[in-house]
C-alpha cells in the first residue's frame, strides 16, 4: 500500500553543486509517476534506485528547461533499453512538436509508444483515471502556460472482519460486495447489513505538486485538504519583489497556500542558489504554517 | 603551466549510477576546454570544481545524445549566469540548426554570442590557433560524422640561465629575443649566441580524444606521439563483433593505436554498461600497450 515521494532534485532554474533541478518520482501502490524531469533525473533515478523502466506516466509543469531537459535524454534511454510498453507524457503544447522535433535532430525512432497528451484549460481536470488513482492538472501562475497535478488514492475498499466470514458462510460474491460498501441480500430474504461484517476503510491519500507557480487565491482551492503539498519556495521574504516579478513564490507564499488549504505536510522546493542553506526559508514558512519542511534530495517522504 | 585533463563521464550510451556520459575538461594554462557534453555535464563540472563559466571552446565530437545532450542545459545556465563572452562551439553539421531549433522552442534568447563552427573534412585540420595552443580536428569513424580532437601546446619559449642576464648586462629586449631562440648582435657587433645565455625550452605537451569510433589504420597517424591519447573502449574481446557493428573499439584496438602511434600513455573510456567494473578492459590494453589506464570520473589527469 506504497504511497511515498521521492525528490530527485531542489534547485531551481540554476543547479547546484548539491542541486539538481526539479523532478519527483510517485509510488502509488507500485505505480510509479514521474513529474517534471530536469537535467540528470535519469542519473539520480540510477543514484536512488528508482527502478525508472517501469514509469509509464511523465507529468510536466511547464516547458522550461529546468523542468524539461531531462525528457530527452530518458526518451533516447528507454528507447537503448529496448523499452516495449506505451509511455504517456502529459504537459503544455507544444510538447508533442518539440519532442518531434528532436527525435528528428538526431535521428532517434522509438521502438515503444510514446503518447503525449496536452494539458490544457483554466480549471481543475481529471487527465488520468486508473483503477488505483485518479490525476488532475490544474493551472498555475507563472510566465508561460504551466499545470499543477494532484494524485488522489481511489477510495480503499472496506477490511473484512474475519471471524464474520466464518460466522454467516459468506461466500466470495458476498464478501465482494460487502467490500464495495454494499448489504448482502440473501434468497429468502435476510439482510447482512455492510457494516455488520466490514469495517471502515482507511483514508484514501493524496498528493500535489505546485511549480513553478507566483501566488493566487484560488490555488489552495485546488489542493484543499491534500495529505503532502510540495509547492516551490524559490525565494524568502528577502526576494519578494523578484519572486513577483518571475512568477515565483515565497516561502511564505507557500506556507500561506498550505494552510488556507488545510492540507497536512508542506514541502518546499525549488530554492533559488542564492541561499546555500534552505533553512531559512523552512523557518519563514513554519510561522505561517508549522508543518512545513524543505525537501532533501534523495530522501523519500512517505505520505501514507 | 597547467596541461591537465578532468574526465567527467565514462559511460557510453547508457549511463550508469556511477557513470555518466562523455565529457572532458582540458586546462592548457589556465584556458578550460570543454570535449564533448553529455548530459549532467554541468553538475559534473559543479560537483567537481571546475569554474566552467571560463570555458569559451566546446569540442563536440558528434551528434549522438550521450555527447551532446547537455550541450542545451549548459548554454542555458550561461545564459542565467549572465554571461557575456563569446562562447566558441565546433561540432560537425547539423549543430548550428539544431541548437538554433532548440533555442526557439524554449524561447531562450542567448546573452552572449555563440560562434557555431562547423567540423568537417577527410583529414586532419587546424581548427584553433591560440597563442598557447593548437588545436587540430580529425575525422573518425563511426554511424555518423564524428571528429577527434588534438590539443598541441605551441614550443615554449627557452629558458633563461639568471646569472648569464647579470653576466651579460641584458636588456629587456635582448631577453626577449634569447627566449625566441635568436642569438643576440651587440651594436660594435659583438655576438652572444642564444644557446650561451639560455636553456632549451621543455617539450610542447600533446592531447589526443578518440571517441567514438571503430578501429582503422589511419587513426594512429592522426595521434602520433601525443602525451596522453584518450581512446574510447566500449568493449572488451567478448564483444569485438558488437564493436565491429556498432562502429565502436574494444580495449585491444585502442591499445593498437596507442602502440602505433607511439604515444606516451593510453587512457580508456565510453565503458558499456555490460562492464562494471572497467578493470578487464584495462587489461586487455596493457596486454599490447602497458601505460594504458582506464578513466576515472572526477580524476584529473597530469600531463604536462
Amino acid at each position: 500500500m506504497a504511497f511515498r515521494l521521492t525528490i530527485l532534485g531542489t534547485s531551481s532554474a540554476l543547479p547546484t553543486s548539491d542541486r539538481y533541478p526539479t523532478a519527483h518520482v510517485l509510488n502509488v501502490h507500485e505505480r510509479l509517476f514521474l513529474i517534471d524531469c530536469g537535467e540528470g533525473a535519469q542519473m539520480q533515478m540510477r543514484q536512488h534506485k528508482i527502478r525508472f523502466g517501469r514509469i509509464n506516466h511523465i507529468f510536466i509543469s511547464h516547458l522550461h528547461g529546468d523542468h524539461f531537459f531531462g525528457v530527452y535524454p530518458l526518451l533516447s534511454t528507454y528507447n537503448l533499453m529496448g523499452r516495449k510498453a506505451d509511455l504517456h507524457l502529459y504537459a503544455p503544447a507544444p510538447a508533442a512538436e518539440m519532442i518531434e522535433r528532436h527525435l528528428a535532430d538526431f535521428d532517434i525512432h522509438l521502438g515503444y509508444e510514446l503518447i503525449v497528451q496536452t494539458v490544457t484549460g483554466r480549471s481543475m481536470k481529471l487527465i488520468l483515471d486508473d483503477r488505483k488513482v485518479e490525476v488532475f492538472s490544474f493551472p498555475l501562475r507563472h510566465r508561460i502556460p504551466t499545470y499543477g497535478y494532484l494524485f488522489r488514492e481511489k477510495s480503499a475498499e472496506r477490511n473484512m472482519i474475519k471471524e464474520k466470514i466464518a460466522e454467516y458462510g459468506l461466500s466470495v460474491e458476498e464478501i465482494g460486495r460487502a467490500r464495495k460498501g454494499e448489504d448482502i441480500i440473501r434468497e429468502g430474504g435476510e439482510v447482512i447489513p455492510c457494516g455488520e461484517v466490514t469495517l471502515d476503510p482507511r483514508q484514501p491519500v493524496s498528493y500535489a505538486f505546485c511549480s513553478d507557480t507566483g501566488w493566487f487565491k484560488k490555488l489552495s482551492s485546488y489542493v484543499r485538504g491534500v495529505d503532502l503539498l510540495y509547492h516551490e519556495a524559490t525565494f524568502g521574504d528577502d526576494n519578494d519583489a523578484l519572486a513577483l516579478k518571475t512568477g515565483h513564490s515565497t516561502a511564505r507564499h507557500a506556507a500561506k497556500v498550505a494552510r488556507d488549504a488545510g492540507v497536512k505536510r508542506l514541502l518546499l522546493g525549488h530554492f533559488s542558489a542564492r541561499y546555500r542553506s534552505p533553512v531559512p526559508l523552512e523557518e519563514e514558512a513554519r510561522q505561517i504554517f508549522p508543518d512545513s519542511e524543505a525537501a532533501h534530495e534523495g530522501v523519500t517522504y512517505d505520505i501514507s
